[in-house]
């Protein structure tokens, strides 16, 4: 089996990860037990992967951090915007 | 500025990404607001990873992917083990 078959799939999995959480948050209108911390260490790995897709000129790695960075985005938005659901 | 330093430091950022989630459940108990299907999609995303590194031999996609792997493994055991929580 050719590996990059195995890699794309990976890589367009990977892109979807956070989507899940996104949906279920947007739904739920809750965040208490989702970790802030993720989706801020998340943010700043996914802004250096696409400094370095860029920088290396690479169209997978900008596209899929691209993909990933606003979901990433919307999650803090909800984040933000669900602050005080528990107080 | 050479782009591995950055690619490189994206990589360890990104290895960590699940742990603030991993000792935030672990502390407080509950999944409630947490997307199970998010770490379905992770591992499912990480194994597919972890094929491709030991195929074309890339010691840094097995080395990543073997830390996330096991975070989600952790992740995936708290969903379980909190099954109930909410019950």
């Amino acid at each position: 089996m050719n590996p990059e078959i195995i890699g794309i799939s990976a890589g367009v999995l990977s892109c979807t990860t956070f989507l899940p959480q996104v949906i279920k948050t947007w739904k739920s209108g809750s965040t208490d037990d989702v970790s802030l911390i993720m989706f801020i260490i998340a943010s700043i790995s996914t802004t250096l992967w696409l400094a370095y897709g860029v920088l290396i000129g690479s169209i997978s790695i900008i596209f899929t951090n691209t993909i990933v960075l606003l979901l990433t985005i919307v999650m803090l938005y909800l984040f933000y915007r669900y602050r005080n659901h528990s107080s």
